[in-house]
Order: structure tokens, then sequence, then C-alpha cells
């Protein structure tokens, strides 16, 4: 009997898991660079409150994990880290403002697995609450960008927009369903502009699906789209307000370093429903599989558990995506391991030293691997290999003797003598790439 | 309406959570410093597979959250984190051996939420595939110790038995039900001697149990009681193994420094059914609440999911308990952000200048933050101070002329002009402890 991860879950086996430690971990170092604070909140949460975010209702029990525990509580897996964190947010208004939290975990949806979708994935959430100034949206986008940049990504942009200008441009066109008419909207990228301008037309007939549809690929400069925009909606209130508010962005993200990879799209929806203000996705430009991070404003949303409305405004990485760009494109550096140097015993005889060695190169802060298996040099040797260790060290009774060792390069095969001392400093200082 | 999180489980706001990962992250850095590599595995798990190990079965549907998912699929929440590392095991026979993994993440359990224990808990495990030797069970304790003196602990010791022996010492006192028998001896620490005599007496007699509780009572230095186990066990095969095994394992400890801390005790059970050899646990001599960290071998468990089986040996710290005593005993440095520096906006005609300030010092790797709310100076020195952040850097222009700012120490108060870059190195060489 063979028996898998369920359907929609991976393993992750050690070379796969440390490719995606590095993109969490720079990630999460960015988190704390910026000033956010690590949070965590449990992996299910009661039915009540999953359902009640946005338009979900009880609709959502079909697309997350839905249970019972033994005293009929209706619980749920979290399908996102927001609702959990708007929970705490609401319960806790002693947190000093603004409260900037980070939360990297996983979350659940019980979604019909396909290529790069899973029921089980992580997400990587960092938020502001209780400011409503748009310097908080320039610096979640100073700091995705930062992370981005760690990561190794050089090409990429970030597009722009507001759902205040999404709504008066609906309102401005006549559209008297919004709600779906954003759904069409949201498609457009993937879909494209023909099936939208159909699906618009059927929706609002096709006068107004083709003059919202000329409206919304407005897009380019944020000079020149705020220009546009404003010659078309000057006006209305909505409107102003998220013109200013793109503005406000725009000069901030000059003091961040940022205002170059900045356009306005006013096509730009992003699928949840709980946005209220500006939202914006960044894209690598090489690949051609949409946004790698993205976040907007969701004023309301915290309303919805206290009663209270608190500001709140936040960004996200798409891990799954980021990794698998960063796999296709060669951009992880090859690591199987952790393990610095494996410390070969040549026989039985000095074993206790090789095991000595070894317990001092770990105990000035080098990863090492000893022989646990009783094993004879080659053996010792292709376990080195077949793991990936960049370094063996070779204990005899005639290095002992004169105390310097043979340490082999695995990646290039070349050898040297060398004190332990030596092989200390080195390892330190390269980073393990070459001694 | 007020939502909390669901029964047995906790939300941790920033301060915990930064306690929390210093642990996490300490034992982590143990585990890679001794060759053990990430693996990770799904929060659920298919029933079948939960219910296969040990004596469990059915029994365990109780005690774990299970559920069905809309295929109707029986799944459950992982109680632990070897079940799925054996599944994982059992079906990668690829993988080169030893295969040493390490695994740190959620486990859940439908207990009675009590002092101390929760629906949802934090396992940090480390384990040795593929290996019988002792060499292994002496790296993993050696590998618990490193971490347990990292995380500030310096008065623990370890107690070592071995279920070979045991077995022997229940199958010599003519014990027909082993299995009852051991739950009773594995509650001895908790419920005493007396209580312990009294139920082995309804089991199996008066004169057994009496005969039994004088035997497993033996303990102290291996050498004695290898000794004196060897006279009463002597010419019992199990036993003869159990105590080679024990004898290799004191031996290896010394090369790894740690045979000063330990001592056999053949009262020691360690709960769970599916150990074959050597078990152990670390007991914190300050703290009354039991072990802080433990292992043993369990050299049957993979067969039971592959048919082939394959030797293991691992072991695990208990994160809720390790976090209690490091609150209770303060041996947390207090520290409530990651957050080293605010750097304060003594004007808006400043701001921007703050802001640019802000971000060269997290280019050079310093968590920074600015003003994010338009506020004034007091307003700004609340923020820092109510967050704890140890460092405020004041931005005016009469600062921006000199090109010196003041830095003032926010625990002491104490404040000096200073320039960026000696800023910089000051706080990255003190770790932000004094500047």
């Amino acid at each position: 009997m063979q028996f898998q991860p369920p359907k929609g879950t991976r393993d992750f086996l050690p070379e796969d898991m440390i490719a995606r430690k590095f993109i969490l971990e720079t990630i999460e170092k960015t988190f704390q660079k910026f000033g956010f604070q690590p949070m965590d909140t449990p992996a299910f949460e009661d039915w009540q409150l999953l359902s009640k975010k946005g338009s979900g209702g009880e609709a959502i029990k079909n697309e997350i994990y839905y249970f019972r525990d033994k005293s009929d509580r209706e619980l749920g897996l979290r399908f996102d880290l927001t609702v959990p964190t708007a929970r705490v947010v609401a319960s806790n208004p002693q947190l000093p403002k603004p409260f900037k939290r980070y939360q990297i975990g996983k979350v659940w949806r019980y979604d019909n697995p396909q290529a790069g979708r899973f029921r089980e994935f992580t997400q990587t959430d960092a938020d502001i609450f209780g400011s409503k100034k748009m310097a908080c949206e320039a610096e979640c986008m100073a700091a995705a960008v930062y992370a981005l940049k760690q990561l190794g990504f050089r090409d990429f942009s970030i597009r722009l927009n507001n759902r205040k200008i999404l709504n008066a441009l609906l309102e401005f066109t006549g559209i008297k369903n919004p709600a779906e008419v954003l759904r069409v909207l949201d498609k457009l990228e993937k879909t494209g502009e023909n099936e939208v301008l159909r699906q618009l037309t059927n929706i609002a007939g096709e006068k107004t699906a083709k003059k919202l549809l000329s409206l919304i690929k407005i897009s380019g400069q944020p000079k020149t789209v705020l220009l546009k925009g404003r010659k078309v909606l000057g006006g209305i209130k909505t409107a102003e307000e998220g013109f200013f508010e793109l503005e406000e962005i725009t000069k901030e993200s000059e003091t961040y370093g940022i205002s170059g990879r900045l356009s306005i799209d006013f096509s730009l929806v992003r699928g949840l429903d709980y946005y209220t203000g500006p939202i914006y996705e960044i894209s690598a430009k090489s690949a051609a599989i949409g946004s790698i991070a993205g976040g907007g404003r969701y004023d309301s949303l915290i309303g919805l558990y206290s009663g209270k409305p608190i500001p709140a405004t936040g960004f996200s990485f798409g891990v799954e995506r980021i990794c698998e760009i960063m796999k296709n494109e060669g951009m992880f550096k090859f690591q199987k391991t952790y393990t610095k140097i494996f410390v070969v015993s040549v026989s039985d005889k000095t074993r206790k030293d090789a095991m000595e060695i070894a317990e001092k190169l770990r105990s000035r802060g080098i990863e090492t691997e000893t022989d646990l298996m009783g094993r004879d040099i080659r053996k010792q040797m292709e376990y080195a290999n077949s793991t990936g260790i960049p370094f063996a060290l070779f204990v005899g009774e005639k290095e002992l003797k004169e105390k310097k060792f043979t340490l082999k390069d695995m990646r290039t095969g070349k050898e040297k003598k060398i004190k332990i001392e030596e092989i200390i400093t080195c390892v330190l200082k390269s980073n393990s790439q070459h001694c």
C-alpha cells in the first residue's frame, strides 16, 4: 500500500524546501527591515468568522475546508491570512497604531487543483492598520520592490489603480451592476479584450460596453493618466478622491526611489471585493504568468468584525509563482543541503578524532556532518557527493600528526592541505563558495 | 459581536511571537549545524495513514481533528510530524541514507485544553533514517544539548533507558500485559510511587508489583547501572542487546562532550508505543515540569507504511514548555520589536529627508521605521516608546545642515549628535544594545 499526500497538497523534500526557505526568509527579512512585526493565528477559525468577509457568506463553504469538531463547533481551515488578522486587530484595540504586522503561513482552499494551483499553499502578508496616509501604500510598494530585488529580480513594473476611480468609471458609464462588471474586467489580461467586450455587451449593451472598455484601457505614466482621467471624470467626488490618492502615492514613491517603475492602469481590478482604495500589482517582465506581488487598501474590513472601522492597507507576494519563475529562470544558486563540510574518518582509529573536529567546526558556526553508518572512505565520499555537500575534510593518522588536513572541494575536485583554523576562517569568510 | 480564536488555540501578538521565533530559530539553526535538512508535509493527511500508527487505529479518531472533504475523502489534521515523515521516507526510497531531516510545524490534537496544553501547538523534530548505529543517538542528544545551551539553559540532565531492557524487565518479573504496565510506569513521575504500586498490584499482584518497582528504580551513573542491570537480566537476549546499545551511546557521548550529563534510569518509559530501542529525556533542573527535550529509536515504524523496515531514530523539543520556563525564569532578553531605529521627522519640511535617511539605514541592513501618520514629534516619540524601539533619530533642518543627527537611546534617555555613517557602524556592531 502506497501513501501519497492528499490531493492538491505537496511534500517538500530538502532540496525544494531549501529553495522555498530562501524565498520566505528573504521576504521575512524585508518585512522586518520596514518595521513589520511577526504575528501568528490558528490554522482554523470559527466558521462564523470565515463566512463574514465580503460577499462570501454561505457560498464560501464550497471553497474551503469546513468541518465540525467533537463539540459540534463549526470550524474551517483559514483561506487567507487577512480575515484572522482582521479578527485580531478588531479585538485588540490596545495595539499602538499604526500596527504593522506580517504573517507568513499556510492557507487552504478547496480549489480544483491545476497547474500552479494547490489546495494548500503559503501566503506572506504585511499590513499597516490605523493610518489613512498614502505614505503607507508607498512604503508597502517599496518593501515589495526591495524583497524582489533581494530575490534577484531586476526587470519588473508596478501597475497602480484605485477602486474609487473604477467605481466612478462604472457610475459614469451608467453600469447598474458594478460587482458583476468588475468580475468581468478582472479577467481582461487572462481572456483578452474581445471576450471581455462580448461579456460586457451581454451585461450592459454594446454602446456602454465599448465606452467602458475604451476608458479602462487608459494607462501609462502617472502624470499623463491622471490628466486624462480628470478630463473624463472631473467633478465626480469619488473619482477626485481616487486621483488625489494616486497623486500622493506617486509623490511618496519618489522618496522611496520606486517612481520609475510606476504606471497607472485603469483596467487593474485585483479580484478581492474588500478593496476600497488604491490597488497595485507588480509583474516580472520576463514572466508571462501575471503578477508576483500586489496589495491595496481595505478600510472597511476591520469594521465588519468590531463595528469600528480601522484603516488598513497591505501587500503580499505570490510565493508559488515566484518559486516557479526563479526555478525556470535559473535564479536559484544550486544548493541541495545546508551542510558545508563532511568530515571523513579515514579509518576506525581516527573516528573519534574526526567526530571531535566536527564538533569543533560546529561550535564555530559551521554546518558539519560526519559518518553515522560505520562506512569506509569510499562510501563516506559517495554520501557527501550524493547529498551535495561542498567540502570534504579527511582525518587520518598522518593528518592528525601533522595537524594539517586534506580539504577537498567536491565541486572542482581540488584538494589542499590546511590547518583547522584556516578551514574555519576560509569557510566562514567565503560562505562556502571557494576555499 | 466579539470573535475569539477557537477553543484550545492561540493568537500570538508580536511580543510573544518574537520570543517564540527566538526559540524556534535557535532550534532550527542547531538542526542545520548537525546536518539535518528541512522538510515539509501538508497540514492534513489521509485518515487511513493517520490511523495506521502503533495501537492508534479507530480510537485515534476521538483525539484528532477528523473531517471529510467535498469528495468525501476521509482526512485528519496531523497529530504529529512523525507519521507524515514516515510516509515520505517510505515512499521515497531514492533518498540517500542516512536521511537526516528536520521539520518544524504545527500539529493539532482534540485534547482537553488545560494549563500548558493546547489543541494547536508546534513540534520541532529531527530524525535520522537508515542507520542502526548508536552514534545517531549520541549525535541527537548532543544536538539537543547544543540547542538548549544556545537558548540559555545551563542546568539540565539526560536520562537514558532502552525499551529492550524495559521489555526484558517485564518478561523477567512475569508480566503478562506489558502495554498496560508500561502505561502505568509512564506516570511514575507524575502520580508518585504509591499510586503506581497500587495500580501495578491491581494488574499483576503485590509480589510482582513490588519486584518490578524495585527493579525499575535502578538508576544512576551509566557504568554502575549497566553493572547492576546485567546482574539481574544477564542472559536474556533482548536485555543484552539493550545494555550493549546503552554502552555504545555512553561511549559515543564522550566524543560529543555530553557524558557528564548522562544517567541511566530504568523507569523511563517515554509514552509513545512505537519506540523499539534507546529512549531519553532531557530535563531542566530548575523546572519542576518535566522534560524539555527527548527522543528515541523506532526501527519498525517505516515498515508499517512500506513493508520494508528502515531504522529510524530522532528527537524533539517541548517548545511550549521551553517557552514557559524561559518566560518564568526571565531568560528572554526583553525585545518587543525587531525595529532598531525610529527616524523622527522634526517638521513637515524635513519629512522627505527623514524618509530618505530611513531608506539608507534599511539598505545597510538596519530595521527602520518612520512616521506613517503625519504626526508631530511628541506623537512620533510616543509611538517609538510604546512599541519598544530602542533608538530614535531626529531629522530637523539644523541637523541636515550640520550633517549630524541627534540619536536618542530610548531606554536610557541619553542623547548624542552623530553622523549617519557612525550610527550605522554603531548599531550594526552593538546589535542595538548601546551606541
